[in-house]
């Protein structure tokens, strides 16, 4: 491996996705099954007639889940959710999810039982087979790694580096949700502990603790795009923020982006709590992240077709590279997208 | 999923295998394109004319590891051998790893990229490409956690269920060495932090500690076994522990086993180290772990082809369901081999 010229760099210094992209520049790959290493949702690797698809995440306690307001059914579920997004995000068809589970001895049977009722009912919901992984204790919180594999016909495959100008950038469902949901959960904890307050009022904010807690995959989409002939040209699931996200696709097709204010989709909840918190509702719709919802792109062409598909809404389109990347405003200011950092 | 009777079972209770037979009771796997799922070295998947093999793992800091004496290049390497043993296990070729990394903001970038390094020399060694993965901040310690995707031929496949009755019990290499590498590892350790001593003494143990550290995969066994057209009936890489591993594949397959005491391969250095140590070597060999050898059978008829090999050893022989599982002195006494709980 290629060292490093400043050893001393801290983590922070590089970020989460420089550090990435520093390890994926060290990396050759040789086997010829290998298809598509480091850099996208899922590995891809060759199977014969189909595609193979192999993806794998890290979840872990303070980090990605706090178990004082997180069930652990519902974290069981969500982790199911995540490994399958990154297949779906291919294009592709999950099968099989691997589950390796690092507990306290602490932990009691009912706990993990709880938690692995969870993954079954995603299981079941989304047709994938629970197949493997591991438990392990853990004297370090508790730690989740999440396996999933499918597949997808050769010609089917989507990938990140495909968008060119001009292309439409597309989206479903609505962003910042689970974000104001996770602030929401963590607003009422604080109040339990300073104030005694025993019952939380969430009352009218059911949607974004949902998405928080216990989010679904936009599959029904996937499905309209093929009964209506619609390949994307590139496509992410939404997990690290709509911002992040839209900007990996940038980077990784070589294009630009202007996406449009008003056209962000955001729910009634999500501003109405944004509100509450005095943000701009555009700062969890654009960088919050765990959103488990698909960001693709599409031919200008198809403008017309992606019109029937009332799930998907079209936020800006794709620019030639060099050009710049933006959000538009209505009245047609222009405000630089930032690049996200390790968080 | 079937909820468990006595609720307020604690993990130590029940222990990890009776809780992963446990899940694996309540999981059904309903697509066509999974041939196995929980209970074997490696998730099964079909993929037309070949089998895809997966499997997950995960490493954590203070159980798997400990960062005082584990350089960080050899803990990638390690990752690396875990991962892929479990592929060969099943007579299997793994051909890709993913490595998904939890790490505090304190590392720096130096520290990281010895940890990618010991991963690109296991993966250059074993012909595997590093093909994704996932780097996350932690807040509890350093979590490592491997996926490896490997194939097989459907007529190639091992599995841990198929012992019988008489058939061969073999091993490569020798156990309990990298047990008690980590004793003196450990020992030394102890030393410096009570009494200042700041040269630890490991000379004359080279072969234990590099066992610990830096263990590699018998892969040529697998190909001699092939040149001499042995297909092993059952199959497993002894990570748990001898005892523990070959236990496995008797529940597997529905047998009981005989194993001789003089027989089981330990090396000079581990029996000294057992010596200070005050323990018979038995004890590592059968119960230590992370020995990364190859347990498997074979049928009797085979007994004159497996001498060929000069890396495989006997140690005894499958015998009927019911009849227990023993491990046979010199003098002809018994002693029945202990299930390993939760550790």
């Amino acid at each position: 491996m290629k060292k490093s010229e400043n050893k001393i760099k801290s983590i922070e210094e590089i970020g989460k996705f420089g550090l990435i992209s520093h390890i994926a520049e060290n990396v050759k790959t040789g086997n010829k099954t290998t298809i598509k290493g480091i850099g996208d949702d899922s590995a891809i690797i060759d199977s014969g007639k189909n595609l193979t698809l192999v993806s794998t995440d890290l979840l872990l306690e303070g980090i990605h889940f706090n178990l004082i307001y997180t069930p652990l059914k519902h974290l069981g579920y969500k982790a199911v959710i995540r490994g399958i997004s990154d297949i779906y995000a291919m294009n592709g068809t999950p099968g099989q999810v691997m589950i390796a589970l690092g507990i306290s001895s602490k932990f009691n049977l009912e706990q993990v039982e709880d938690f692995y009722e969870g993954i079954s009912l995603a299981c079941k919901k989304y047709h994938v087979d629970l197949v493997g992984g591991d438990i392990t204790s853990s004297l370090t919180g508790m730690t989740i790694g999440v396996t999933s594999v499918g597949t997808v016909e050769k010609n089917k495959l989507v990938k990140r580096d495909g968008a060119r100008a001009n292309d439409l950038i597309c989206v479903t469902g609505d962003f910042g949700a689970s974000f104001m949901g996770l602030q929401l959960l963590e607003r009422e904890r604080k109040l339990f502990v300073r104030e005694k307050v025993t019952q939380p009022d969430l009352a009218g904010f059911e949607y974004v603790i949902g998405k928080q807690l216990k989010p679904e995959f936009p599959v029904s989409t996937l499905t309209e795009l093929r009964k209506e002939e619609i390949t994307p040209t590139s496509m992410i699931d939404v997990t690290d923020g709509l911002a992040s996200d839209l900007l990996q696709i940038c980077r990784l097709s070589d294009t630009c982006c202007r996406i449009f204010y008003s056209k962000v989709p955001i729910d009634y909840e999500t501003s109405r709590l944004a509100e509450e918190f005095n943000i701009d509702p555009m700062t969890p719709a654009l960088n919050g992240g765990e959103d488990f919802e698909l960001l693709f792109t599409i031919p200008l062409g198809q403008a017309g077709k992606i019109k029937m598909i009332e799930s998907v809404k079209v936020i800006g389109h794709m620019t030639s590279s060099g050009s710049g990347n933006y959000i538009v405003g209505d009245d047609g200011s222009e405000v630089e997208i930032p690049a996200q950092g390790w968080k």
